[in-house]
């Protein structure tokens, strides 16, 4: 039983604090919503006063915030706990966040000589409540491995993609390619269905041929094809548009900043800021499926 | 045991034809070139002087053609098959065309009420030579029911898109599938080897999250990560770049003909397109992962 | 003053017509629609009973028609131009179609030696009107020197692109360009306004750079810049995005029988279609502008 | 005649300052080449021994930098301009770097009242020698009129596009939409010459239709249609692809920044890169001509 800081408890927070609880830590959490305060209470969670007192005394000291500035503000801005924190503690960033932020605040924990490993998760909200997230982890092994026993209690798949900003590298090299997936699988359906092919006969033709991919065997973008599948219910929930289109716009960050070519990656971008544009950024991100339509001749 | 009439005994009509024979088939084939026929003669198969002779008396007669136009010539032309076959007979043609052609041949079958089904394949040409080919059919389902005799020795599925033409339009769709799933894919392990990451840690995590797809289960792009890939050796072999452009060429076809939008589609045609203009035509497709390499600093 | 028969009386052919007879040719015109050819009765023309009947006797036959299928059946179908003109006629087809068809157009009437250009046009209803169209000519030069006598009664450029279908060919690379103009002004406009700039500010300098375009000159995309633009009438009137995603088509068809690699322009058809099917198919092409707008942080 | 400090001698920089001295001003240059100050000797500026020596006690300040670290050293750094100047003094940055790095800059010197604008330049090496700039400028109106006796030595357009860094963005918005009329005529092009239009012939129409842009009008990416171009010269010269990638990447930085949908500025900015990794970077940026030429059927 380990003493964890966890620090902030949105959608995604807030199942995972209360998922340590339920194997066994002790967990002292802080965020700015009173709200998520009191559910976490709710959940067996000790409520700080600030950040700084949530991560006390911690072994492990968990983050799971919106974006880079966030990110930044909790760890080295005034009172961050670059400066708070001792060699002991373990610091575990989970937030999606650039690279070039993760490797920042590597740098910084790594000239105190203190752990610091980014570990973004895959999984959505579904997986944080059922615990069953997968974390993509980068910095050294050893705190890696370290991170193991907490992990564990939030999710079922822990990767070490590599050293310091790996895990945000790999997470969003991932969620560009499902980005692919999604609009790829999209379009040939809708190819199909424009000559008159049932759209369930042909996701099973290519399921089960070199189309072979993710969205097509769990998450078909054509509503009634997969009964569980958001498609299936108006699109709603799931993984959101104005969140791919965020993981997107840090791939495209990541592209720039190394001279990567990603002409599809770019384009998927694209018609996803388009689709966010035009009012459905909170719908699910296979929703896009809508925009491939086949114009009526 | 049938009676077959097979035309067309290039890379990949040969070994189907030998494969017949193999299932117990009578087989009497044709093909304009003399080795071809001299090899078909060394599997067993008995050579006749014309399509119209092969066809002659056969209960089932298969092409394997190159294009849109030899299967007109030889269905449609003077001296047909349309006009040389009875109503006993069933016609198969495994050929990659168009759906148009497809449907067209299907509309002059059908007209003179012999039965004809479109059924290209999937699997390349060591699928033919092993007997494990995919046959995506479009037709009749008792005409595509009663094909299963003959093609369960040539490949493993046997899938039923749909009506006349329909067994194009899931081929293409598929393979316009597979070309984003391949560019897609080397986007991200480009990116990712970009920012230093090891290509097969990479593949590995992107395989067991959502980015899953067939290409990263076994053709994945990157020299290395798979032994028995093409880009394992030195991307020769497997499915050539100007075939894949061939086939995104009547994905697009399709598209127009339909209005379906396919931005994705149509990039990766381009990218192939200009990827053979480049001098790689003649190689893998999966060498377009070259032409995604990240630009050096 | 010829005798000029005129196939095909819409938005375009109507007054085309009404110019000819200002010019002061006698001219015998066709059409399907009963007020069309009330019209052109009032205009001055004689109304015949049939495109053949039209035709008869005339020294120019010109046709305006919506479609490739249009132009098929009024020049090679039963009773097709093609059989009932002769030697002395100089047929000349305005219409926006494949130079497939073009080309076979053409071919129909050497073999009969009769004369036959491609003359495609721009500068919309408008033009039409004022007589000030361009025409864009494919066919012999000495053909196309004949036409001169009629065509400046309807426009006021007159340009030779070369052989048989070489005017279809250069309308289509003319109105690819022109989308391509449209979508990379639009988001260069786009991107300014995002960061605060006034888009008639950006505009002029463009203008006076190395973006000025015909887009820039004289039809702005950004409502309020160009009062006489259709961005600053709620994109009512000019050229459709309808009619521009028709031509796109024509281009990609094209492209796909040359093998020529055309990225930008695949992608601007699919933005086309796909703001077609978004439901802005009947506003001018320029209005693709807000597809483009940027999204809110 | 002014006292001027000018910093940053290379291509562009070292005829900028002669052009100042020849204008009858003082110029005190710094760089860090010595061949570049033995230049700017010859030329008859006077030598300083860093980049404050020359802006010590200068009226104007004038920098000519390759990218944002060195423009945040040279103005942010320790000895940073910034903590140099005084009130009286107007820096000028003449530079292409990001908005972000001009608006930083904006802020540190408006926090010590001293007058600042963003200036980059289109025209070249050749504008740059000829007195011939363009100058795009962001900041007060004040500021930017008072530049205007110096600029006008150097250059003979000078837009004012708005506030603090606005100078930038409408310089990447401008190249931005240049690259894309570059392949938006490339496409147009390679498509007629696919089907036997002669290049010259279709330029000549399109330059005077809708499809008019610079590109067509004075720099033709084909080689032979115009004598001057640095198409008909192997490409050498003129404007390199890489400087065009660097652009595309600035543009796209500032889309990421602010949201703006790009899709075309997008793909350019991935195929000048992909252009720049197949070896083509120290060419012309119309060579980009060659990557969209037409595949052999």
């Amino acid at each position: 039983m380990a003493q964890i800081g966890f620090i902030g408890l949105g959608n995604m927070g807030g199942p995972m604090a209360a998922n340590l609880v339920k194997g066994g830590h002790h967990v002292r959490v802080f965020d700015l919503a009173e709200a998520a305060l009191e559910a976490a209470t709710a959940a067996g969670c000790e409520v700080a006063e600030s950040a700084a007192a949530a991560a006390q005394g911690a072994e492990f000291v968990i983050t799971m915030l919106p974006a880079d500035k966030h990110v930044q503000a909790v760890y080295l801005g005034d009172q961050g706990l670059v400066q708070q924190l001792t060699a002991g503690t373990l610091a575990i960033d989970c937030s999606t966040v650039s690279a070039a932020t993760a490797r920042q605040v590597h740098e910084a924990f790594a000239a105190r000589g203190i752990d610091f490993i980014d570990a973004p998760v895959s999984g959505g909200v579904g997986g944080a409540q059922a615990g069953t997230l997968t974390f993509i982890c980068g910095g050294d092994a050893a705190a890696v491995e370290r991170a193991h026993v907490v992990l564990e209690h939030m999710g079922k798949n822990i990767f070490h993609a590599g050293a310091a900003g790996a895990g945000q590298i790999a997470k969003i090299c991932n969620n560009m390619l499902l980005s692919v997936l999604m609009v790829g699988t999209s379009e040939a359906l809708q190819l199909g269905i424009a000559h008159g092919l049932d759209a369930k006969v042909l996701s099973d033709i290519m399921a089960k041929s070199s189309g072979s991919n993710w969205t097509l065997d769990v998450y078909n973008p054509c509503p009634g094809v997969m009964t569980n599948a958001p498609a299936s219910r108006n699109y709603e929930g799931g993984f959101l548009v104005d969140l791919m289109s965020k993981d997107l716009g840090l791939a495209q960050q990541a592209a720039l900043a190394s001279g990567a070519v990603t002409p599809m990656g770019a384009l998927t971008h694209n018609l996803y800021r388009s689709w966010s544009v035009l009012g459905h950024g909170r719908k699910d991100f296979s929703s896009i499926f809508n925009l491939l339509e086949a114009k009526q001749k």
